[in-house]
């Protein structure tokens, strides 16, 4: 259960207007997910609004992950805080709640110098008993860390896994190349066949949720070697990628769930749902997409 | 009670090992200050570490300052939040409380486009009856806003005044020539006696809770156009703007206190306390300080 | 002639299609300007295009001003350069044609470290008799420096003057606090009012040049400490100032001198003129401006 | 000979402390490489310090790299400029000096809208009868241009290469999607395999020039679909991009040369050479390559 690879979606965080989760849409979809072969869920990443919801809507979201993977596919939950000891909270109370891995986001308002960086992730490890997966996002964190750091906390026992949330993929091969010891795994800002080329084992990401047997399709071609096709396929699923890096992940991803029939309703305002010219672009993709895979 | 104008010390949060909201040690600080002169008080500015704190945490520290003040100077208690349901409940409650004023403090995860920030705000004066403070902080905030919302806020009966933290004191002057009704504060990186000179009517920041009588003196310098002297003043009360903007403006202000002999424990992790050199530096600059108002 | 004070404006390089500069209608701008009472004129700033121009256009901008001022007034001549030889040669050069004073200007390709920067300004220095005055503009320079280097400079018996094109106004107290042998000049991004209130000694800005007058005026009424006066003019001139940051800096100041009646041409492509709806901007600002001045 | 593919290193600009190019040292570099199998050499990009030297030094560069290839592979040259009349120039007699095709590299000092980007780059094409590579380097240019730009400029007969110097290898392969007349060259930000990968002719990067033949295996072993192989010895080469991204790209290459054997001086000041150290972590990294190669 341990050995996470594969394709893992981001989930998206269901809820209506009285701010509830809904633990059966949530359920359905994960359901849906785990059919189409997909590896692993991750609960409240930047797609599952982690940024936006509750205390008692996050534990909500990721108790109804773990529900519905029933133990078929590892769910590894997201944590983020500003406060270490909210942070420490969240990764002992979703431990508890059955999640096999800790996603571990750091979030900062005052810009934190390494050592502090460094303080946070290695608290999140000490608390708990599965394994953690790093999460680096340059562009929505206010604080980066360095591959110094990286490489010191890769040698905490639990520390196994970083995903890479930046666009920078020649970072990962720095990563790969110095930290025998921690997988990586891609984000949607990565091309998928390029972060396997170069070592890593799949991926998290948001777009996968709506895309997941041609993700999984992608992600055992690399798997296999058979590198020619997994380009050929790569570059018809890129603009899906491209396209949810243009509008409001969260915002993007539930819009394609609810083309698609997931009754996932809107994002946590003040963001705002997608308006109709960005549907169709999006509604457009889907289409061009089912077709690639259906040839 | 509601023409806000003079100087509002953000208010640090004394925090015990616990996570405990000291507030003996708030209600001492609460009430020197408003001996010294201060013309306002606010809770829960950056300097209050809101990022830091819990829901409940928030509420004991504005509970004890409204206390604390009983009235005798209005208490502006910051609200901030990713999701607009949370801030309005943050809003509403400490207005319940018997906050005299809301600071709506933007908080984004995912980048906004202007038509939310101008929501986020709307929804926070719409559910109150006191007057609302926007405070616009480019360099803490995932987003900014320009001056055209600034002006459409500024026709909201509750939208009264603006405090901006940016370091750029024109755009100061462009609100105040373009936007009649709004009354702008000053924050800690622009300089007081500019602000002043050019219409602001006062400042809400930092450092004021460490030299409060020294800044009451400035204020009124200001206020009765004595350019000159107040000049004077500035010139030497600057270097402990510099201080707060070169450290993290909480631990200083935090460390400041406590060589001023208020109890106020260190800054909620990961963020660190001063280490012994930067403390030193704090106290050097607070040593000239006093001399300077003993002069 | 070299304690250098009052209102500097920025020349634009009028030149015309073939690429000749327009001597003749630079002389009868710097002519203008002296008449309505600038206290110096600096060729080859931001606004003079300096960055578009060939060695032998740049010479005949200086030599061109020099002419026209013979002496009234001092001539303060840009320099910039990406190759410390390069910029030494344009000091000589200049020097020699007549300046009485070198604008230092930074510019770069690759990240220059501190020790680099001030290697760069202090060989200007070395290489002229005439005062130097540093320029510091963190929007268009790829590396700013630091208060460090700028005390350190303040040292060499050649740079007596800084010019701050930042928006930090709070950065030029600091400078001034620190630096006593350094006189400030404003930008157009600061609040001229402001800074001759903190002790500054004038400013070197584009828009200058189309309210020589108005500014003359306004640097007056700093000098005189009639402060409320000054702040009154400033309030109705600062929207010349909130243009000229809108759009492109030459392109926005030459259109004024069209307006005004100055054949000054085109910015150097492939920057573009002024459209239309621009002009009319500029040419209503400038209109309510001119009835500002005639009240 | 126009049909650019391979690996093209960016040439060094050998330069002695009286300003003269080191022609000899040029072209013994030139012939040395071409000697090692690389597919064609790039002069005056970055790494040639095109951005210090004048217009008689890039053109004397140009000439001593034209002579030194004599027809054995393609010369594709560096071309940059503020000023659209300068680049164009420099085009013209690039061509007429023998260059077979044109590296249009965009400089800009005020921000450029995206329609002055395409009318920079379309004028160079407009000049010219070569081929031109379109250079994208967000880092170093003030001004970015969006794929729209992009495929607009595609559709110019001359413009049928781009080589981009960000780091975001998914906005190649966007290109190579949109784009189906443009082909795609990395840049030593890039991982060079994985471009080869998405669909990529090669590179054209500074790193080239020290590890030629290192280089030339790696391209030979992606154009021939032996992906295992090559990550096999991209792994290794990876450490030499790493390298030049940590340190001033020319000062790095200019000491790895020299460590070869290659007098070719220092960079322009004010860039400063590598120190002691920087040395030695280049003379390692060079050591560890060798022995790959060897291997």
């Amino acid at each position: 259960m341990t050995d996470f690879h594969g394709v893992f979606p981001y989930l998206v965080s269901p809820i209506d207007d009285a701010g509830r989760i809904k633990t059966d849409v949530l359920g359905q979809l994960a359901n849906d997910l785990i059919a189409a072969g997909v590896h692993g869920l991750t609960p409240l990443g930047s797609t599952g609004e982690f940024a936006y919801l509750s205390s008692a809507q996050r534990a909500d979201v990721v108790r109804a992950t773990i529900e519905a993977a029933s133990g078929r596919v590892p769910v590894v939950a997201g944590v983020a805080a500003t406060a270490t000891a909210d942070v420490v909270a969240q990764a002992r109370s979703y431990q508890k709640l059955g999640a096999n891995g800790i996603l571990a986001i750091l979030e900062s308002y005052f810009p934190l110098a390494e050592p502090q960086v460094e303080a946070y992730f290695r608290a999140i490890a000490d608390a708990v008993d599965v394994p953690v997966v790093l999460y680096t996002n340059p562009q929505f964190q206010r604080t980066d860390f360095s591959l110094d750091v990286i490489a010191r906390l890769s040698e905490h026992p639990r520390i196994r896994y970083i995903k890479d949330a930046s666009t920078n993929t020649g970072r990962l091969l720095s990563i790969i190349n110095r930290c025998a010891r921690l997988k990586v795994f891609s984000a949607s800002a990565h091309i998928p066949a390029c972060v396997m080329l170069i070592g890593g084992v799949g991926w998290m990401a948001g777009p996968a949720c709506v895309i997941p047997r041609q993700s999984v399709r992608l992600y055992e071609l690399g798997r296999a070697g058979r590198w020619a096709e997994a380009m050929d396929l790569q570059r018809g699923l890129w603009r899906i990628n491209e396209i949810f890096a243009r509008f409001n992940l969260a915002a993007c991803i539930k819009a394609a769930l609810e083309i698609q029939g997931y009754d996932v309703g809107a994002p946590v305002p003040p963001q705002r749902p997608l308006g109709e010219t960005e549907r169709a672009v999006v509604a457009a993709a889907l289409a061009d997409v089912a077709a690639i895979a259906a040839a």
